[in-house]
């Protein structure tokens, strides 16, 4: 599976990102790319990054970005996999991903699932947990297990798409340090983020992609400083080895090809799905066992 | 928390493993030590490389065995995981942590509920999955989040540990490497195991301890060359940074301090609890959705 994974900053307007990700797109097509995932949120800068209603009106064209888009997919003939902030009904949205087929086609939409909330990521605000479940998404290229940031910290999304036959998992990401953090907890936090979502791979015996935008994003309203994202877009096969990673500053549009038959080999010699306790495992749906 | 991490080889018979056993024990209580985890079935060499109905006898000695460590914790005024080849009835064998408070008195058991089968690792033929389920043993050092070797691997048991409060998860162990496999391989499965586990850290806000064993173990029945205990014990925080790693091939009693306050400040930032969708997770009991 031929992989086009692109990390970018935000160029200072929309019309700036449409035009930097379609050129990527393209030239990732020319290199062979069958499949292209973007960063969360692709078209604007990360707008949670503090509450304001102004924002929703980056919703207001869900209909013709998602036209835009499956026009994208269909012209590079790609399967394309996009974040886009969706206006549902009024006042209802979604931070969702949207997945076309090379024939610009819809196959597929997810909704982010697990909504963050702390500070500089106020998305509880802006977005309604999603209502779609965790639904691998069937396409041309293989069945996508799309999840979408903060899912990436919750085992069980990504243990769902593998049940439901996901041949890999995909997190379009937006997630950042705070500069006035010492070294050593960026180092970190980095480091926590790259590990649990490797272990989802390894857990699983699948191929896991992340896409993380890079640069630093101010707060307008001057609460916090801002976000210095910190790419490290990455891919790690089926046994969680890396076969990808970004830099933590520099725009990247990389292919990168995986084996998916390294599923069927590390799941026949670490058969974990052969051996899940599923009889015991009912309590996984409470809050807490208290 | 205090805890004594011991790694150790087999060093030739029974009798010579408690005695180092306990001679570890008693120096990492001089050092402080308020807990001592032992590696998986500690008492003698890991005799599941084969399947020979002659092992079984190890478990003969049981109820010997319990009293024995019974008296090693009370003796050292510790909190004891000791790990045991249970017979529970003619034919009915477990793979158990033992674990005992300071006074010798029995805290709590916990019985291997996924058991491992493949080459070298065969223990399907020796013991019965667990069915006491995953329920962390109160202590007075904390809630023990107990667990033996592959539970490892999956995220079901990690989390519903955490569930029921645990304030840290332990993992008995005994894994390792083939020499016939190539160097890159056996570092792969050396950084997925920890990786996997760190994840666990990371994805429930609570340190993890593993312990394993060192050396090279033949196989009696010569089907297989044998096994070369990994080492690298380890232990990380709430936020899966490492405390202690241990060597691939050194005997080590090692006393690791856990901030156990971290799994508050972590959890109040990075605040996955608050946000799991319970309302979504019930197909985690399915085996696979066809």
């Amino acid at each position: 599976m031929k992989i086009g994974v692109v990390q970018q900053k935000y160029h200072g307007s929309k019309i700036l990102m449409l035009e930097a990700t379609v050129t990527a797109i393209k030239a990732l097509k020319a290199e062979g790319a069958e499949l292209v995932v973007l960063q969360e949120l692709h078209q604007d800068r990360y707008f949670c990054v503090n509450e304001n209603v102004e924002n929703f009106m980056l919703a207001e064209s869900y209909e013709e970005d998602v036209a835009f888009w499956a026009k994208v997919a269909k012209e590079s003939s790609v399967v394309l996999v996009v974040s886009l902030f969706e206006k549902r009904a009024v006042g209802l949205y979604h931070n969702s991903a949207i997945v076309f087929e090379k024939d610009g086609s819809i196959a597929g939409k997810y909704r982010k699932m697990h909504i963050p909330d702390d500070p500089g990521f106020y998305e509880k605000f802006y977005f309604t947990p999603g209502d779609l479940g965790f639904e691998p998404i069937e396409t041309s290229v293989g069945k996508l297990g799309v999840l979408i940031c903060w899912d990436q910290w919750f085992p069980e999304a990504a243990r769902l798409m593998t049940l439901k036959g996901a041949d890999i998992l995909i997190y379009p990401t937006a997630i950042g340090w705070f500069d006035e953090d010492c070294e050593a907890e960026k180092a970190r936090q980095l480091d926590a983020w790259m590990t649990v979502q490797r272990g989802h791979a390894i857990a699983n015996g699948v191929p896991v992609v992340a896409i993380n935008r890079i640069g630093k994003e101010l707060d307008d309203a001057k609460v916090i400083d801002g976000i210095r994202f910190w790419g490290n877009s990455f891919v790690v096969d089926a046994q969680g080895a890396y076969l990808y990673r970004g830099s933590k500053d520099k725009e990247e549009a990389v292919l990168v090809d995986i084996d998916t038959s390294k599923s069927e080999e590390i799941r026949r010699i670490w058969p974990f799905l052969r051996d899940r306790r599923i009889d015991a495992y009912e309590k996984i749906t409470y809050r807490f066992i208290d």
